[in-house]
């Protein structure tokens, strides 16, 4: 239970306060958070309650989105909200295609120098960038950055302690290179972050809230999470799980459940 | 439009005769059939049909779902058709994982397993086995096969003429890899068949049927046109759209917007 962390998308409709005092009631250290977690009180008050918890921060969700005007100033509050409240690292999902665009590569081309400006300002931050491959079915609309290997390929310019890449099962379970660029994530040292979601069908509309707690799909989450250890990486395991079914039922609930799928199928 | 052939699925609702008529009117010389399309008229009157019409039949899909009992025997039949029906190829979309299995691999090398079961009976007929990976959305619970390069592999045991692949805009898009494995396709002389459709969002639930007329999504039609040029294959380019939007229109009306989507985005 010592990796195991909260991540709050799961629970999307608990308020931040009674999040932070279920996990802690529930042996929970770690949580992940969201920058709308932080607006309704302010990072500042956020982060005391977070430390009047004994909690720790292992992400912020999320900058990227380099497509929208105004990325960069938005990507930098991004960043200094991740320092404010404690987070070691900001996911980044990079967005998609610019309106009317089909141009996939000058997006993910964007994509990389979008981060390279960022680097210095997170640097000074201490905050690490954490690319978030999403699976290819979002690459249109939300994620041009569709594989590990890509992930990888936009990191690989700038320090890993500056520039590294997130691991969610639910993203990257279908990819037969997975594993061996698992293994060179480990080598380059790129593993910032360590998510976890089931495969659940059918699909529903839209496609983003369908994902299933550990156990409840298809995906092998024991064997991401041996292979995210056997690269080395000893961090916290996030359970981040989008799903309008988990999030009509009461945080708590959701979090007990959680803890069970963890400890039955990842840890 | 020598190169162009209507896909079958593309009209969902039309019935063959009609379909047929309508390609000979509108001067299309090829089309792509399914094995329901043959099934209420019977495969010998239905090659009837196309000859009467002069028409080309570039594939029939569809074989595969391996998972399934009595994969054997039904993809015989389906071989046995494809030879009957006079097509080149037959589409192969594998399948997904068993029912309760979360074995990718497993699912994958019995993929590879059954394609080399079936191949002395293709290599038989004169039918070509296309192996067509799916967009990874349909990793689960559709194909297996996930990627071009995977398709590829799969293919590589067994002679060119017994064993292809199938290019489908809309499920290789977004892959970063698909021009390096495009030109490894020409180099491996296994593009059996090309397929043409393009991506819209939002997807509707279960993500089968939102596909769009080609122009009507942001592919790179033209370009995946050239690079498989460019990799030596000259046959025919099925558009084929699976669309709840499109199979509620009159077949000929889509035909024709199909054939103006394909003049201005493709050839």
């Amino acid at each position: 239970m010592n990796r195991f962390a909260l991540n709050s998308a799961t629970t999307r409709r608990w308020p931040l306060p009674d999040l932070l005092a279920g996990c802690a009631d529930a042996g929970v250290a770690n949580v992940g958070l969201w920058r709308e977690d932080l607006a309704p009180c302010g990072v500042e008050r956020a982060a005391a309650l977070v430390r009047d918890h004994g909690l720790t921060v292992t992400s912020l969700c999320r900058g990227g989105f380099f497509a929208e005007p105004g990325w960069y100033d938005e990507n930098r509050r991004a960043i200094d909200e991740a320092a404010a409240i404690g987070a070691p690292a900001l996911v980044l999902v990079s967005g998609g295609l610019p309106p009317g665009s089909r141009d996939v590569d000058a997006a993910r081309a964007h994509v990389g120098e979008a981060i390279g400006a960022l680097v210095p300002h997170a640097l000074a931050a201490g905050v690490r960038l954490a690319i978030e491959p999403l699976h290819p079915m979002f690459c249109a609309d939300r994620c041009v950055v569709a594989t590990l290997g890509q992930a990888l390929d936009l990191a690989r310019p700038y320090p890993p302690e500056a520039v590294g890449v997130v691991v969610d099962t639910y993203h990257l379970w279908w990819d037969d290179q997975v594993w061996a660029q698992l293994a060179r994530a480990g080598r380059e040292d790129r593993i910032a972050c360590f998510q976890v979601a089931d495969w659940v069908t059918p699909l529903p509309a839209g496609v983003l809230l369908g994902r299933g707690l550990p156990g409840a799909g298809c995906v092998e989450l024991r064997r991401f999470r041996e292979a995210v250890d056997a690269a080395g990486y000893t961090g916290p395991i996030e359970v981040e799980v989008f799903a309008e079914e988990v999030w009509s039922r009461p945080g708590r609930e959701v979090l007990d459940e959680t803890i069970a799928g963890y400890l039955a199928h990842v840890a």
